[in-house]
């Protein structure tokens, strides 16, 4: 009981007087007042990365989507719908941030222009154009004085390569891979595998759940955090 | 109290022995894996008008898309993803059904092809095109021998001519006109306000929350049913 009593004060240490930005769920873009554009992101992941990094003493900020979820009530939750709204509440906590870790699954595009009365289903064929979204990740790593920069690479091929190719791209420290093809995990499930990649090493985290994969993800990027700032 | 009583046990006949389907929800149409388009239907007018049923005597189908919501235990309950899914599941039960109400907000699109893996975010705009779903609604309207049939229209403009032109065009035998425009009722909203059409006759349903709405709506229609088959 001592043992484990010093372990989790020194996990409790891992991340004190450290302010973590979180971004989770999915976003949503109005395509009218009635339909959206979304994704199955449900929020779990983010939400235990929350609760994870609270347990392990950091002051926490999480910027939500729209899920079904009850927010850690030590965190100062953002609860925004869409990227830009997502980008702008991130933007507005950044300066002071010591960690972001962007686990939400940000609509890459948005429609040409939302219409503000309901679409008629007048046609046979109805075709919608879309434009990219912000880039809230790269906007974050791309900050004159950026925090340590988290991302997320949800994939259903080739997402190791893909992984690293983003973690080079978009400049961020340190990068988690999911790969969303398998059932079993990731999008609305329970439980989740990772593997994380850095600039140079990776590190596998099996499968667990999403409680335990959140402290094994912090426990690494506090390690790796310690060595950039030593 | 005795008139309480009689009340309610007379009001408890009203459905005594009806089969009756219920639609609820939005449907989800996927775009890949990870994307796809729906609308901000809670579910909580069709959840609402099912337990509704329930209390006046009904056997009660209730097909619903995704939605957080406890359907009431002594519903028959089939759970829905796609406007499809939806068809198929109402049309397996629709033969010996008395009443339908499609108080659903089926998607009216579905995208072209779906593909089987994410889509990149390779380009600065995106196209996506979008073919007609089935018209649940239509279809049942359209048996040869249809149950009587209740649809939902929520517009945000033109809402009465709207839903005149819907029940005359798919041949219902009442419509439910909805007003989505007004924030304080309708989608995600606890209260409704509905004017009912039928077609020699209108009735305005005043704001209430949806489980008055829902009884009030199925006294209705249980009045039109009686007067149709007498």
């Amino acid at each position: 009981e001592i043992a484990e009593l010093l372990d989790s004060q020194t996990s409790s240490q891992l991340l004190a007087g450290k302010k973590v930005i979180i971004t989770a769920g999915p976003t949503r873009e109005h395509i009218d007042p009635v339909r959206y554009m979304s994704n199955h992101s449900s929020g779990k992941m983010g939400y235990a990365i929350a609760e994870a990094a609270l347990k392990l003493g950091a002051e926490v900020c999480l910027v939500s989507g729209p899920v079904n979820l009850n927010a850690p009530t030590q965190a100062s939750l953002h609860k925004v719908n869409t990227a830009e709204e997502m980008l702008s509440a991130v933007m507005a906590e950044v300066q002071d941030c010591d960690i972001f870790i962007g686990c939400a699954a940000v609509a890459d595009y948005k429609p040409t222009q939302a219409v503000d009365h309901k679409i008629k289903k007048s046609n046979i064929e109805l075709t919608l154009t879309f434009v990219r979204n912000p880039d809230i990740l790269a906007s974050v790593a791309a900050l004159p004085k950026p925090p340590f920069t988290v991302g997320f690479a949800a994939e259903t091929q080739n997402v190791a390569q893909y992984a690293k190719d983003k973690l080079a791209r978009k400049k961020l420290d340190l990068i988690a891979a999911n790969d969303v093809s398998r059932s079993d995990i990731g999008f609305n499930s329970d439980e989740n595998a990772l593997t994380l990649y850095w600039a140079d090493g990776e590190q596998p985290l099996a499968k667990a759940n999403k409680q335990q994969i959140a402290l094994q993800l912090l426990e690494a990027v506090a390690q790796r955090f310690n060595q950039k700032h030593s």
